[in-house]
């Protein structure tokens, strides 16, 4: 069975890029990922990019073909993959299948959103598409007030705080401030989130990632062919995707998602490893209460215990397992790119490259990446490799 | 390596589906496809869905969920491709990747569209999505716009006639009458073609594929898996994807599509046969130049005689080499459903099952489906499979 490895990475500052286009966007990432790597552009066989909602917000389908043209990697094959904000998990699972079939041995994986060309009104609806348009979005439930109702059934079943919450805010604007590449380095407290505008309650502004330009890039290789081109990096020791209910109406329990619980068990299963030996993880804080949900979901925590484990720093940067190292969604979130930029601070971190938020001696790290309310959820395990060391 | 089969197709009438919805659309297509295939729902392991741009035509994203929990198919990885009209081509394609990266052994692939929820108007513009949107739509460039510069330098290069391209339409159509999933029965002349309105000189409304709403779904397995559950089927003996730029402008030449080309190469060398073995091919004519192109890039017919080939009746259901047996895209065009729409043909055509517009004994069949104006290219391979002969 062929094995992937990621070589190379790069991104763009998560940001709002007023004055440059999505185009621009991919292609710095790309670009940076492909020196990273030191490869050429013409030895990548393949492009996977990850995007949600091009179509409402630049009307541009066809991402594909658009980040071929934009690196002048015409005619390869490139193929854009969507699923919400898990549209980077999904591209990068799919850019290790295309390897995996033995049909690729070179694969670039992008992911990008440019979401401030449109009103606040219309990027709401574009990402309402993430959900169920018809039993959800129609009747005017947007993100927030969907997460809202998956942080209220918490409270309810485990005595989760807004307080508790918050604490994912602080820690993931902490994480930030060392991390070049977030949207915001600015420091906050339990206080300022609990003083800022109700958006859906309990959710407040403080808890919801923000609107973000921004792309990623990551170049995938097959072992033998890193081997033979002596590139290191960090294997990808599995990449699981899960589905669950489009509308939360549906759903069994509100309390956990099924979708990162399958995908999950699977990875752990293929990457032989128990939740215990993760080092570090990257999960979907969309909102705050989603990195509650995750860190229990992903096994780290008992269900129920994710609030008071925060609330008592087990998930900070010198926590026992930290959460979020690169700021998280909380600090940027270009939706399609998100997936990808997780395995680029997995990268960062495995290879000790993550500077100041770099944690000692990391064997294995863990990204997670959900579409909508958890309709999809990828989990990809990745763990240090030798060559090139 | 593995190889895959493809064991069962389903899918809707091709038209306007004013009272059905995208979600009974496709389960439509899925539901006779697991039912041709004669396997359980819970069988299936992965789903690809190719959908081009819903977030404009309904408001949703999010498709493979949709797929997945329309079918109740939950928690399975499943994943929206998109490539402009290229999509279910690609789907098609991934899907084939993830079997033959040995994580999955069957796979549905689905393809769809719901155009008809939006104005005339809204749908140019989310179609024009698949072209470039900075360089050409923004610019007031339509579909119909961009293929008439393609059929323009045609006739200036090789003296193609509008008469010519208009004795595709005819074919098609004809071909369609004996479709029962065919969007029209209407049999229509030369003549009809030459006095329809010009759309975009050279190209007329006859020229034109129409807007569509319809789903198509196939079941594909590894051909260990098939031989195991005792399934007959197709094997699909290559699946190939090109690119080229994103804009017209960019090209270096306007007469052939690079990214057909260089598919077709890679198929042809994938599955070791020639053009000379094909015995029939549904290529993508959204409008009747393209079929032409097609024809022409495919290696079908020598570069400018594609015209006169189709004058000859070469291509009919009759000729020598019979091109869109289905209607083609002439007869419907639910973008993203086309690609798969044309694996079904093959698979009906090889497995003798297409009724009146059957062919004698073929032996391959090829599908040829494209993005935009060329900038994506699918190009699969397929022969009749042995066990449940």
């Amino acid at each position: 069975m062929t094995e992937v490895v990621i070589v190379g990475a790069g991104m763009t500052k998560f940001g709002e890029h007023w004055e440059r286009s999505f185009r621009e966007l991919i292609a710095e990432a790309a670009i940076k990922a492909i020196g990273d790597a030191g490869i050429k552009g013409e030895q990548i066989e393949a492009i996977y990019g990850g995007c949600m909602a091009s179509g409402r917000f630049i009307g541009q389908e066809h991402i594909g073909a658009l980040i071929a043209d934009q690196l002048g990697l015409n005619p390869i094959p490139s193929t854009r993959c969507e699923a919400a904000c898990a549209s980077g998990g999904v591209a990068l699972r799919n850019g290790y299948l295309a390897i995996k079939s033995g049909e690729h041995d070179v694969v670039a994986v992008g992911g990008i959103e440019k979401m401030t060309e449109v009103s606040t009104e219309e990027a709401s609806f574009a990402l309402g598409g993430a959900g169920d348009q018809e039993t959800e979005l129609f009747h005017g439930a947007t993100f927030p007030s969907l997460y809202a109702l998956l942080a209220r059934r918490h409270m309810h079943e485990f005595g989760t705080t807004e307080e508790q919450m918050a604490m994912v805010a602080v820690k993931n604007h902490a994480n930030g401030m060392l991390n070049p590449n977030s949207q915001f380095h600015r420091e906050i407290t339990v206080q300022d989130v609990m003083k800022s505008t109700y958006v859906a309650e309990p959710i407040k502004v403080l808890d919801c990632s923000p609107i973000t330009d921004g792309a990623a890039a990551v170049i995938l290789c097959s072992k033998e062919k890193a081997e033979e081109l002596g590139l290191g990096g960090i294997e990808i020791l599995a990449s699981e995707q899960g589905s669950d209910t489009l509308s939360l109406a549906d759903r069994k329990s509100l309390t956990e998602l099924r979708a990162t619980k399958e995908a999950a068990r699977k990875a752990y299963e293929k990457a032989r490893i128990s939740p215990k030996d993760v080092s570090f993880a990257e999960v979907h804080d969309c909102f705050t209460i989603a990195e509650i949900l995750a860190i229990e979901d992903l096994g780290f925590f008992k269900k129920g215990k994710g609030g008071m484990a925060t609330e008592k720093g087990k998930t900070t940067l010198e926590g026992e397992i930290p959460i979020n190292l690169s700021g998280g969604l909380k600090c940027g979130h270009p939706v399609g790119a998100t997936g990808v930029k997780q395995a680029i601070e997995a990268f960062e971190q495995l290879l000790g490259r993550a500077g100041e938020r770099q944690i000692k001696n990391p064997q294995i790290g863990l990204a997670h990446n959900i579409g909508g309310s958890g309709a999809t959820a990828v989990v990809s395990i990745f763990k240090k490799w030798g060559v090139g060391e």
